[in-house]
């Protein structure tokens, strides 16, 4: 059951402390044992920093902005100062805006709302679908799928060709993941931003899976925008941001109509309604913000950077080899790759086993392991299914022979994974494909469970 | 320096427990003081047990939906059960839908864009800016504003006339609060919902000052939608409420593009990129959800319900007495109504001060006697100038001698709030008017504060 590489993880530095890490889960099997939380790429458990941090301002939540009394102003200073503490954190340029959404979801779609009529937009089709989707709803943007890559190198060398090939020559974004949530696998984010530029487009980064993992630096990247969660970034309080130029975030309409975004508002003489909205940041956050889920991201920017981020990155790097390694002695494991199994990646990877349907076999490292990873296409359905050879729309029945390759496998992990998740879970996929499930399962609802 | 009224308050029962309830905040006049929170209406603190709920459930956060985990499981009974005691909260029929969103705000944002095409919208130029402009972004929807009624009856009359003279007789939505956020007064909804119906419109409630404050109950008022916010609902974690009637939401866009909204993606034959939506209420939940948030909210209603909501009304209905008495007894304060000094009224109550500017007396309160209200023109520019009798754009400076009327002071609590601060609000009121400011002030950046 050991897994030798993973002894020298300990000389690096331990995980950071998350909450849920003594959580206890039945087996189906018998007894307990200590979760091990490996579906990171979702939804990271949140630090215990971050916890404290907000536990410790919970008493004094006030409402921000015109409330006049001492709370409100500590609420409001609290707010705007994670707004620059996340500016910080991104290493934006002095006039990026830092605005806080709710999601990386959330925050493309904003970003979205705001492109220049006319916009074309240029996407991979392997993006996940917060990044592959908003562009198309609006009926004068033109977008253009770009055709999956199986390199870095054909990464940039499609979208060179592409936004050299437009027609007209007029405004253009290229959206990009940083970190793909499928394969973990890095873009070529900084070339992609010069291919972008020196064709007159612009790109906006999809940080959802990079932030959390390696640090992000907006300037160095020559990134326009950059889009993360706090869910994924080990503080799931509800936000999410969206950091870059203020130039077309200004000059598009207000993201919600609300209070927070007007600066005046008056019955016209028509009988209408004349607003004067605001151009600076408040144009997008219009209603009350979510004081709490700011300061949380602020925190756990905080965290990661005082804890030393490049250790956490070195560490997580041991973590994802030990893992490659483990997963490569498995005959019948196969991960998932669009640029090749040496291709540098964040503690996210996909895979399938052959024989196996994958809700069954994420199913028995839950019931028969207490490991929690996730079964599915990961809401990037055109990737998965290039990935897997074309899959059938429907996943099969537990335990269907032919069920290996209907959906994928994925395990992720970040600070807060200590070396035995990983173990644990390296050994659980070695016994199971090589003893079999010991449990039953059966098929409710398209998922399996134990029966 | 006591307020009779309040001794009875005593016996109807106590505030319930609030995060911040013991916070001490220091005075400019020298000492320190327990903080008065009287800013509910724009954000009110925490119920203890809602955060002693999200404590507990904290650890065992996990991703929702597809996670095959223990603790994704355990999330998404959560998550979903949340869902269900909302609904349960506010008496929703059968096949109503409980969407999650970030605020009240975000909830109207997201009935805006589910309009049918060609709809009229009919709103009262008195609401808050969330429930006033939204419409208006929709090129395909035409609103009618209609002019602030000065009673219950004239609201009625007006929305009537205006809904019969509409051309064509197409669909049609009426929007309407139920509770002021600027006079705390109760309008009208069940009349008005009659209204609505019988001239072939639907209705929108917003009860974002009415939920916190009064048992709502969909299905009696007969409104088709009803929209609050967590952190005016003592569940102050980025999530909001839109809930009613499925079939424009089913037949809508999707409100955000993204994960979890989608069923399938797949590229097409032509390049482009086919999607097939969700009808359910995933179709507008895309992203991952806030979890905590949800739940938040959930052990809010969970709370109100099992306290007793109709004790915490009469317990409120007792402060609300004692603010009015003693604002009363003061011949330069003016409350600011629409419907006339008995209106019945939630806990929100706005004034002017007769020879003060509003943003100086609010600092006042806050520097010299540690309470929190708030100034301004509160989201509601229409209706507090129509109240003010037409002020000017800008406020003036502090102790400008015809400064009480450019803004207003709001002054507002619930299930939180102890006798002790509204008797305190009520004293400071008295002994500023009578004996000025203590202290000096200044004006930085459009605010009052301590110079």
């Amino acid at each position: 059951m050991s897994v030798p590489t993973l002894a020298a993880d300990r000389s690096v530095c331990p995980p950071l402390p998350v909450l849920g890490r003594d959580v206890r889960v039945p087996l189906v099997t018998g007894g307990e044992v200590t979760y091990a939380a490996l579906d990171y790429a979702a939804s990271a458990p949140a630090l215990q920093r971050v916890w404290d941090d907000v536990a410790a301002y919970a008493p004094y939540y006030g409402s921000v902005h015109r409330g006049a009394g001492y709370l409100s102003q500590l609420s409001t200073d609290l707010f705007e100062n994670s707004r620059a503490e996340v500016a910080a954190f991104l290493g934006c340029r002095p006039d990026d805006q830092v605005v806080f959404t709710r999601s990386t979801t959330d925050s493309l779609n904003l970003l979205a709302a705001a492109l220049p009529a006319g916009c074309r937009v240029f996407v991979f089709e392997t993006e996940h679908h917060a990044a592959l989707l908003p562009w198309e709803r609006r009926a004068d943007v033109t977008v253009t799928y770009l055709d999956a890559p199986r390199s870095p190198r054909e990464a940039v060398e499609t979208l060179e060709r592409a936004l050299a090939d437009r027609e007209p020559y007029g405004p253009a974004l290229v959206c990009v993941t940083a970190a793909s949530n499928v394969t973990g696998e890095l873009w070529p984010v900084r070339e992609l931003a010069a291919a972008a530029h020196a064709h007159g487009a612009r790109i906006v980064v999809d940080a959802a899976q990079l932030a959390p993992h390696h640090p992000v630096d907006v300037a160095e990247l020559d990134a326009d925008w950059i889009a993360f969660s706090g869910h994924k970034l080990y503080a799931p309080f509800g936000a999410g941001v969206l950091a870059g130029r203020p130039d077309w975030l200004q000059g598009a309409a207000p993201y919600l109509a609300g209070g927070g975004a007007t600066r005046q508002v008056a019955r016209g003489a028509d009988g209408g309604v004349r607003v004067d909205w605001h151009d600076t940041v408040a144009r997008h956050e219009a209603g009350s913000p979510n004081v709490i889920g700011a300061y949380a991201i602020a925190s756990a920017c905080k965290a990661l950077t005082e804890a030393g981020f490049e250790t956490l990155v070195e560490r997580e790097r041991r973590l994802i080899e030990a893992v490659r390694a483990g997963l490569a002695e498995v005959p019948e494991v196969r991960v998932l790759s669009l640029f090749g199994d040496d291709a540098p990646r964040v503690g996210v990877l996909a895979f399938t086993v052959d024989g196996w349907n994958s809700s069954h076999f994420a199913a028995a490292l839950s019931a028969e392991y207490g490991i929690g990873v996730r079964d599915g296409l990961f809401c990037a359905h055109p990737l998965v299914r290039l990935l897997l050879g074309g899959a059938p729309d429907a996943p099969g029945e537990c335990g269907a022979p032919d069920g290996g390759n209907l959906n994928a496998i994925r395990v992720s992990f970040g600070a807060g994974t200590p070396d035995e998740h990983v173990a644990r879970f390296v050994s659980a996929v070695r016994e199971l494909v090589r003893d079999g499930a010991r449990w039953s399962y059966r098929t409710v609802g398209g998922r399996c469970v134990p029966a």
